[in-house]
């Protein structure tokens, strides 16, 4: 995960560019991996970090502060968030590398949120703050083939049954700039130093309007994370516009292959929440709909991740 | 896993083209997942099929037999094979797709052989009935870099004791053939229709001979699998040289850059043996010398799969 340039690049940058942010300060690092953001956080001028890791990572992350020299500087703390006991009453920084896939998928925000109630001082920053969806259409013909209608006929059988199962599965993948066929539109913002666990499920409406004459095989989300305490807005996407990252983006593929004019759009909304029965699974519901020149089509569709 | 062409294509080839095997036969599909294989057979002509399935994709597979008019022919048994009673006394024919990485790692081998001693009639066969491990040993100096060398210096960290841990993770990847420095050598056959369970862990000795001047960073493992009782001899290679499968090859990083001249030989010894604490877990020591030109090297080296 390291590997992943742009986020720890981003992380990096974030942290030296903006040493008034940690200097002197106390720093909780949720879930805390290699230790790799409070390395960063104790280089920065930090008073103290205390990295929090519940994986055999944490004896990892041991071993690294102290080969690094940071023992004074950093306490690694093996456990859950929700379960350990910090040696200080508040911190001034929480920092967490949190997101998932399609930024909710087994994500670590509900950990973030209980540490900043429980730890976080009055006027203390959680980096980042803000996380947003994003909202884009696109051509996939040729890879709809390969991953969907495969299942019509496998060495000869009909399988399509697995071809249902399929369409509900969304899939992460890096899609090609190229075959985004409408603008890209803001589905939800989340304000990480404000919400509650509650805002992470969601309905809400979008438009996506079409840039050019196409067909449209799926909807692809992606997200962006802001920080916004920084001297600068700094921050990064995982859209298909920007430089890929192993959050990769999230396609829907569409029961029907809408065939949309420039200009024309292709409205509906899309509903975010737990699965009641598994809360780790992500249920998505789709609604689209357009009525356009050559194609009129209303249609519910529901997802899960897995 | 279906959309592994050299697989599936393999497996389909041997059905089709020895319909003899399967003529009026009672045939045992180990792990049938989609019921691929059991179609296939059915097709062929076998008198009845029980593919046996103990995820959910056994009510998939139900769901594709009947689909596809096999339900005649098909039974599709959704549970354990060690726990399931079959309603027929024996089986003419056991098929199974068992082969995890490196053959062996989270493999259906002893669900296979238990089948075999439980149902298979005397004179049944068993497909595929050979599987070979070989080895051979590449220059990989790029890839060692991005790899391991990588933790040495981690956005200005010393991050390496985390190389010695990912020098000990067996890598599965796909080996360009042009990275070959020596012969490949057969290290192991396995007979699954005679061996016993205890006959998968084993150590053996290879003598890998330079073809070239170069540098060795890893050895490459791989395996290939045979049916014999085919009309001509059948089967497919995992190995750098072969189509690419999902199983890719597994490759087993050296502590040392060995600089090996064209005819020298590297030898030594692989021992491969089940994890004594977690029997899932793969362990293997690899022994490697070289009294060459220019390089004397001797050295054990622990590996983990998991």
């Amino acid at each position: 995960m390291l590997k992943d340039v742009v986020r720890t690049r981003s992380y990096q940058n974030v942290i030296t560019q903006n040493n008034f942010l940690f200097k002197d300060k106390i720093v909780l690092d949720v879930g805390a991996g290699t230790g790799i953001l409070s390395l960063f956080c104790a280089k920065a001028g930090a008073k103290h970090v205390y990295a929090i890791e519940c994986s055999q990572m944490a004896d990892m992350a041991k071993e690294i502060v102290k080969t690094n020299g940071f023992s004074e500087v950093i306490t690694v703390i093996k456990g859950k968030v929700e379960e350990i006991d910090l040696p200080v009453p508040k911190v001034d920084v929480i920092i967490s590398e949190w997101m998932g896939y399609f930024l909710l998928f087994e994500n670590m925000l509900d950990t973030v949120l209980f540490a900043r109630d429980k730890w976080l001082a009055d006027d203390g920053v959680v980096l980042p703050d803000k996380a947003s969806l994003h909202l884009t259409a696109i051509e996939d013909a040729e890879y709809k083939e390969d991953k969907i209608e495969f299942w019509n006929n496998v060495y000869g059988f009909d399988m399509s049954c697995i071809k249902k199962q399929a369409m509900m599965e969304p899939l992460v993948d890096t899609v090609d700039q190229n075959q985004i066929v409408t603008n890209c539109q803001l589905l939800k913002t989340m304000d990480i130093s404000k919400m509650s666990s509650g805002d992470a499920s969601f309905t809400v409406p979008f438009k996506l309007v079409a840039e050019r004459n196409d067909f449209i095989h799926a909807l692809v989300a992606y997200f962006n994370v802001s920080f916004t305490k920084c001297h600068k807005l700094m921050g990064f996407s995982t859209g298909p516009r920007s430089k890929s990252t192993h959050w990769k983006q999230t396609v829907l593929y569409l029961e029907d292959v809408v065939t949309i004019c420039e200009g024309e759009t292709l409205s509906g909304s899309m509903t975010v929440a737990n699965n009641k029965k598994n809360p780790r699974d992500i249920d998505i519901t789709l609604k689209y709909a357009i009525n356009g020149n050559r194609c009129k089509v209303s249609r519910t569709q529901h997802y899960k991740m897995r």
